[in-house]
């Protein structure tokens, strides 16, 4: 299996550079995007101001890059260091078609409520236990997260819209289940009620199916402040 | 060889409709993309009223969508009514890196001088003999037209920038020779005299490389009016 830790690593051999404890700031799902991923390695002193980054995009395969490259106090990790992270969800809205370009970006749902998806995107910010909308995969001692914010804004495209989902930390596959549950509550399937139920369950199979992965985009990942 | 018409008349048969005399606007270079590409066809006016848009959509490759479908007067001809057409240009201005996603939608050159390049693009707006901006292939009897305006504005990330060429007609990779020659202006490689100089002498091989076809895009075709 193809992951993005793996072909950085294949690219830091190709490029002649040894580097040790590689790590990213958490593993996505196949098919979800990543506009700002973290990842940390550690180097000797001495090649601390190479040109990372041309070095990495010189070797990088079409759909990979990295955007920034520098050194980072000793004691920062991608994962446990970070204190936030951002996911952006785009819905493509016009029904009929999805311009090709935009395929691999959205998930096509219409028509929507979006006033409906609204509110019921209100009911999933803070603190909250979020064991109905984990993946199974490696059981977690805490399914309790907390959600900053959930907010919906223009895309790219006019036909597109984005939920942005910024939280402390995220269970298997949350920010998509979340997305599958307010779209049901878009299409007018689920209530406010339903919803706060469903929370309070605590259990996968009575929620909607989870969103595909190719309208999931990791945006940003926060450190500190 | 694979081309948007005879994509389109392979989604027609599989769909069991039978058209003829299907003609696009133009035909675009292997690679260029289209936001607003316009095909005409003839069919039985018992079936003007079919949804041909989901009859074809279901059927088309993901890379080729219709956006719209519906009758035109039996005068409307998608290339000889149309009377005006606008590419559009992006180029990524970011170095170090190009985000994998706009690969395919962008050509990288940096670092360049926009006012540079604004100043050239201006002076090919207007009624030209754009000889030295054709490449070679059917011959036309008059390389002369008229591009009705060349603006640039920010793109769909704030990396790029994207020229609109509007013009009434353009010749084979007009769009593209332009391009590359606001580009060399843009590096510091040719100034406004020279470019006036390469449109009087009308002389392609004295003229910038083309630009790749992966920047480009047909977005809109306009009729009457």
């Amino acid at each position: 299996v193809r992951t993005v830790a793996g072909t950085l690593e294949r690219a830091l051999q190709a490029a002649g550079l040894q580097v040790t404890g590689l790590g990213g700031s958490g593993r996505t799902d196949a098919g979800v995007h990543a506009l700002g991923q973290v990842v940390h390695f550690d180097v000797p002193d001495a090649r601390a101001g190479l040109p990372w980054r041309q070095a990495l995009n010189s070797q990088l395969p079409e759909d990979m890059a990295v955007v920034e490259a520098g050194p980072v106090p000793d004691t920062f990790h991608a994962r446990v260091s970070a204190t936030a992270k951002t996911y952006a969800y785009t819905l493509w809205l016009e029904p009929g078609y999805i311009l090709p370009q935009r395929r691999p970006f959205v998930w096509a749902r219409n028509p929507l409520d979006l006033d409906a998806l609204d509110r019921a995107a209100g009911l999933f910010v803070g603190r909250r236990d979020f064991a109905a909308f984990m993946n199974v995969g490696t059981p977690v001692k805490d399914t309790v997260r907390e959600i900053l914010s959930i907010t919906r804004s223009p895309g790219l495209f006019p036909q597109e819209t984005v939920l942005r989902f910024r939280a402390t930390g995220f269970l298997k596959q949350m920010a998509r289940n979340i997305v599958g549950c307010l779209v049901a509550a878009g299409r007018g399937k689920l209530g406010p009620d339903e919803v706060r139920a469903l929370l309070a369950a605590g259990d996968r199979s009575l929620a909607p199916a989870t969103a595909p992965a190719r309208g999931l985009c990791l945006e940003s990942v926060e450190y500190g402040g």
